[in-house]
């Protein structure tokens, strides 16, 4: 029996651990969570995720949530199939791999998911897109940019010159932003630009972004 | 030559990555940051850290930082050496670290880390402890402990029957959580409570917290 996942490929980071399976070639079943109808804070659920947010996946007797977590897991266990995410060969690159994953989750994601939410979520749970916390925010990614701006002259990917986990971890709130009218703060840094164009290339991100269609008209 | 890391012991983030250094034995020098005179913001920190924020480790030529990561390389480094805190034997246990290491820092890092500025942080830049963010997450902080309540009553630690680097990345916000009015967040859940009184007691606590002392008279 393949993996389990449940959740819905139009959230975040559902899309995040959808793009390290398809990329590891792992076989895998989507359980779709109803969020609508509160299923997620359904003690069935709670007993996957005990914080009652998507994703979760069972691998056998396993049950594992935190779409990072995941992700690192699905790396891990597939090390030596199908593209390296890890880099796990090599312990410097490897370092550079987690490096640029802890970026990823705690200087990247806080401003572009407060953006994402702010200019989809909000109006879509009837509240009004505070524009005050969307400039503030926009600010704060435009600075983190500058650092991968800076970065990317260094290497052609996050941790190095080879696409890893950590680039991958982009893919799904990046989509999104492109969405919004802020898409310039990645645009206006060109190496920025072309990183993203590349990793957006990459076949998963065409396999994950047609269902991921908030604000799609 | 051993590791030299950059920062300063009374940090959250410079306490995590010395516990784990403490935890596997590893030898390293400890290079003060000084951060009143904004040495972090200066180009030879921020050729270390592009980000301006301390820790940042040296392992030869290797330069690393954001705290979380820097732990990972060195439980990975010496994962054969003292205790393993990754479990890196067992796929399934060293999966189970993944997931708490992340709800360490999805769940709880964000509610005690706002609680600990307010009541410390705030106060030593000339700003007003806002009161109204310190219950928010005090009531934020109650429910992710109540997940961790339940958690501890299946195992010992919170990845499993086994002490990890999940439960190690608590102690330099959790230490400072105690010199607030709000340890009781920890205190009235029982199990909460032991957690914290094993993993408080573990030599590496002993030797980090006397220099964690930001709120001492």
């Amino acid at each position: 029996m393949g993996m389990m996942l449940y959740g819905i490929p139009a959230s975040t980071c559902t899309a995040r651990v959808m793009a390290c399976l398809y990329e590891k070639g792992v076989d895998f079943e989507l359980i779709p969570v109803n969020m609508g109808a509160g299923e997620h804070k359904q003690p069935a659920f709670l007993n996957k995720n005990p914080f009652g947010q998507i994703p979760a996946l069972e691998d056998g007797d396993l049950t594992l949530f935190e779409s990072r977590a995941i992700t690192a897991y699905i790396a891990e266990k597939y090390k030596d199939t199908s593209y390296d995410l890890i880099r796990h060969k090599n312990l410097k690159e490897a370092a550079q791999v987690k490096v640029w994953l802890e970026v990823e989750s705690q200087q990247f994601n806080p401003p572009i998911s407060a953006i994402v939410f702010q200019c989809f979520f909000a109006p879509m749970y009837g509240m009004k897109t505070d524009q005050a916390v969307v400039d503030a925010n926009v600010e704060k990614l435009g600075k983190v940019l500058d650092v991968y701006e800076a970065r990317l002259a260094k290497s052609k990917y996050l941790a190095g010159d080879f696409y890893s986990l950590a680039d991958l971890h982009h893919l799904s709130f990046t989509h999104y932003l492109f969405k919004t009218p802020y898409e310039s703060v990645f645009n206006e840094r060109p190496r920025v630009k072309s990183w993203w164009e590349d990793i957006s290339s990459r076949p998963v991100f065409k396999k994950i972004s047609p269902a991921m269609s908030f604000g799609d008209k």
